[in-house]
């Protein structure tokens, strides 16, 4: 029976790490990279460094490549075909290694849009598997921390959904809070701004984090201009915010 | 200056504790436990001993009683003049210690369905503080990890919400996927549970953890009896869920 361990490292600061975490690292006989591209040799560099930060002898680490998704399928389709692929070449990298202890770094937590989940699940199909799932922090308790907010109002609800949601559906009812993620355009343009209140952040937990809050009216444009700079210095940029629909109450 | 960490500690195990976490843990001159009445002894003691478990020299601690809450009052103004009054006996407490780094342990992450950070708002109006917070896995991490399942459905929202708020609303519109939290009576009854799935847990973390899944119909009776049982038998109970909508696709 193969143990794999999908272990949620948190949203880019070393710190989130947790000592389930740390010890599910340092049990692991290998350390799986899927990487694609150029990305290849910078993601298997921090990941790397972060092994050796935080274990004492780092297991190995399988740097291997993804294989490329078809676009030219039905959205959905072209997903599991291409999940499919994935969990065939997880397998072959812990046939190769002869791996029985195999983990994988998850960004944030393993349950909050992440596809190692589903993939592990065809790789279960295919291997004699036992998973086990090590939650970490994620993006939206990075971001009510920098902010030092809650993230709900009192026993009220929050939702969480996507930029391509918001763009498509509008504001959804039922609800004063949302969190957005997902979001490469800054979708609370396509909201009514009136009463609408902001807490974004990008790079959080990392060196380079930045918070910006206020009423949306004040402070989107900023936002904007921020998100285009910080995105053509770095090359990419993550973000996330969570909005507050103020009623009169 | 007063730098109070509120320190987001896990939902029960030890394991879920962060290195920044610890590091904050270690960096305290006093951990302010906030208790009441009877539970005074045993918080106190799991408290120390998780700092014994996790530091090689940990802080003094202080447990004091929190202020008993008018409920004559209006719900929301009872809220405010409690909140008022802890914020006074932290205050008291600090001030006694001559504390300039405290620290609180907050159950999951301060971030959600907690009052530590509204607290330490007031406090902050009534000593010079800087706040600063440690997020924490939460509860909603804790119950997806032991399920080994994904929060959202790939690309697709999730509420997260209470029990009170189901019984009083139903089912709320626009999403197919729930988290239930704060649910002392097991509120999925006041649902129509056909086509409705479940993945419920119970001490999430802790070594008497309960795990039931499977579709509403055919589990819910099992779920009621066992949270029951597990409620008589340790004299309290946390417990959370995740519903999903199957609409025919
Ligand atoms: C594919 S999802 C993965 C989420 C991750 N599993 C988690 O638990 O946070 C990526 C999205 O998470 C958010 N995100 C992740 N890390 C972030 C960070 N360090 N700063 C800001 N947003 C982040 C962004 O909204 C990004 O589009
Ligand atoms: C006052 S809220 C605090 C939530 C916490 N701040 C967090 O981040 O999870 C308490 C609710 O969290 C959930 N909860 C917290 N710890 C839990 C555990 N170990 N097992 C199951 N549910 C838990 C239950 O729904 C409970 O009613």
């Amino acid at each position: 029976m193969i143990e794999l361990a999908l272990i949620g490292i948190g949203t880019g600061s070393p710190g989130h790490l947790t000592r389930e975490g740390i010890a599910a690292m340092a049990d692991a006989d290998l350390i799986l990279i899927p990487a694609k591209g150029d990305d290849k040799a910078d993601l298997a560099d921090l990941r790397r460094a972060l092994c050796q930060q935080v274990l004492a002898s780092p297991p190995p680490l399988a740097v291997f490549d993804m294989p490329a998704r078809d676009a030219a399928d039905g959205y959905r389709q072209g997903v599991e075909a291409w999940h499919d692929a994935i969990a065939e070449r997880w397998e072959q990298v812990i046939r190769a290694h002869g791996a029985i202890r195999p983990a994988l770094l998850v960004w944030g937590d393993p349950s909050l849009y992440d596809s190692t989940l589903r993939i592990a699940e065809r790789v279960a199909r295919r291997l004699p598997l036992n998973l086990r799932v090590i939650p970490g922090i994620t993006a939206i308790q990075a971001l009510c921390a920098a902010h030092a907010i809650p993230l709900n109002a009192v026993a009220a609800p929050v939702l969480i959904t996507t930029g391509r949601r918001i763009r498509d559906h509008g504001w959804p009812g039922t609800v004063d809070r949302l969190v957005v993620m997902l979001d490469g355009e800054c979708s609370f343009q396509s909201l009514d701004s009136e009463g609408l209140h902001i807490w974004w952040g990008a790079f959080l937990g990392m060196p380079n984090q930045i918070l910006i809050r206020g009423p949306l009216p004040e402070v989107a444009g900023h936002i904007l201009e921020t998100r285009a700079r910080a995105r053509a210095q770095h090359g990419w940029i993550m973000d996330i915010y969570l909005l507050e629909r103020c009623r009169s109450r």
